[in-house]
């Protein structure tokens, strides 16, 4: 984490190491316990805190909201692992995994809800207001979950669609996690919904940056299996630009390779049809035309060049990521 | 439905009927549709509006609150139904039998944010009282459902750890319902917590109620099938009863009936144990207990017994069915 961000992370450390919840019954609260502890980069509470800061001098105002955020998030991640059927979340079995799939639903449902008794905390003249905008940001997270196990059934997915969809499951709560804190911070709705853009279009460049990370990292940097999205037929931005793209040719090829058992020739076979379609070029212009919307957006906020330095620190931090 | 009941009822049909979620995507939303408009006594909503009429005499100023607690009731049932693998809900399928498991998560996820969405509608005066009491009900719902978990695979429970389960799982929500509605009205505080322990002891009242007629119920007019709890070995208030009074010979004989496999049998082996003890007199007695409770508790409340008609008709209501 870069210095300018330690202050946040340390004090969101902090804050859910000390938030207790109750004892009984211990496979409701346990597992929450256990989950919120496995860690995370704390990316979104952060933003709230920066976020208040840059309008009130005190980021502590945010700290219900920016709790809430993660409790939101963690809760969201419980409920994801159920559906993708994962064993591990960063190292660490997953809690239907370690408990079982009733105690994840449930568990999950009871820090959904302690994410609302959070915010609730929140000062009483923006709670209309940030309920709003979090009850939105909340179904879109849930839109966009069922539009990503949707595609992953459907034969053809449309780029814009697949845009929509990273939007909604990701970039959106990046958005809102400013939002909520320039709002708990004194923010005017103008500032406030222009941070909440700045958001949006910094998570859609982080998501593609994640597309092209799995076939292009430094795999001695990378925590994960590089190509692990070409061996699982994922479709990434990467693979839709290439099908959009490719002549009949290339479309035979690139059909022949979802089938492929050897992985080595899997992953070679496709990067190579990547490589002739300028794919990676392409996302990254993408990428770089979301990342630009975003700075022009951090532009029209009134506040002073070094106020948000933070914030351009994180999101130059969040695009250069090689880990 | 009683007469003075069925105005409420017909105007939360209408409202659950005007109410649209969105048309996209379809997996998430439809399934919300359809779980709605399968019906259910709406008890919870009604008596939200009742509350609210006792105070205000407009009763439409709870109409997003009676939404919010009908949504919530039907969020915990599409994420009961998943946990128990229950088939059907009132004759029709579950959604997770009707879809799938993963999409029962997620459209119970959806339908418990709608409800937060509701909710906010509210009165922005009672908005910060009304959220900390839906967000500490919907905890203790949780609870009470991990509890039952809990409890379906425990050798032995103890009575009163019993009738908090229902407490937490069950009635809870009927006192909520009446609180928030209350205070919506513009009920003092005090009023208000009132009709909330009138709620929640009309609730166990109502759940002992429940266990009594899985047994005794008229089977002509029951619409389960008598002894069902019985022939699930189920740990109800009659069982836990039976077997905290039972003497040696008596305690052999239940736990041989729990083995027993012939139905006839097995109901009938009980019920001779359940007379032998006086189980039906005993529940019917802590029944009446809570009832009386309940009853004491609306007559602390500051409004006419004429206002109060409605409430006191609701609880006659629902501690004489035979249905």
């Amino acid at each position: 984490m870069i210095e300018s961000l330690k202050t946040y992370n340390e004090y969101i450390e902090k804050a859910i190491l000390e938030h207790s919840f109750p004892s009984a019954p211990s496979n409701l609260y346990d597992p929450l316990n256990y989950f919120l502890k496995i860690g995370g980069k704390r990316i979104r509470p952060a933003l709230t805190l920066i976020a208040c800061e840059l309008f009130s001098k005190d980021f502590k105002e945010a700290k219900h909201a920016a709790l809430a955020i993660e409790f939101f998030h963690n809760f969201s991640l419980i409920h994801d692992d159920i559906m993708d059927d994962a064993p591990l979340r960063r190292g660490t079995k997953t809690v239907h995994e370690k408990w079982n799939q009733h105690i994840a639903i449930l568990s999950g449902d009871a820090l959904l809800i302690e994410a609302y008794k959070e915010l609730a905390k929140s000062n009483p003249k923006v709670l209309g207001d940030i309920l709003e905008i979090f009850n939105a940001t909340a179904l879109y997270v849930c839109e966009g979950q069922q539009y990503d196990m949707d595609y992953e059934l459907a034969s053809a997915v449309e780029i814009d669609a697949y845009l929509k969809m990273i939007e909604y499951k990701t970039a959106v709560l990046l958005g809102c996690s400013l939002q909520i804190g320039a709002l708990i911070g004194g923010a005017s709705k103008k500032d406030a919904e222009e941070l909440y853009n700045f958001g949006v279009n910094l998570g859609i460049a982080f998501q593609l940056q994640d597309d092209l990370l799995d076939v292009y990292a430094d795999k001695n940097k990378f925590g994960k299996q590089v190509g692990g999205d070409i061996l699982a037929n994922k479709k990434t931005f990467l693979l839709l630009t290439a099908f959009e793209n490719a002549n009949s040719t290339q479309t035979n090829k690139l059909n022949q390779l979802l089938e492929e058992k050897d992985k080595e020739l899997k992953i070679e076979g496709v990067k190579e049809i990547y490589h002739q379609l300028g794919v990676k070029e392409r996302t990254l212009t993408e990428m770089n035309k979301y990342y630009e919307i975003a700075i022009l957006n951090l532009s029209h906020i009134n506040a002073s060049d070094e106020d948000k330095r933070p914030l351009k620190n994180l999101a130059e931090f969040l695009l250069n990521r090689e880990h």
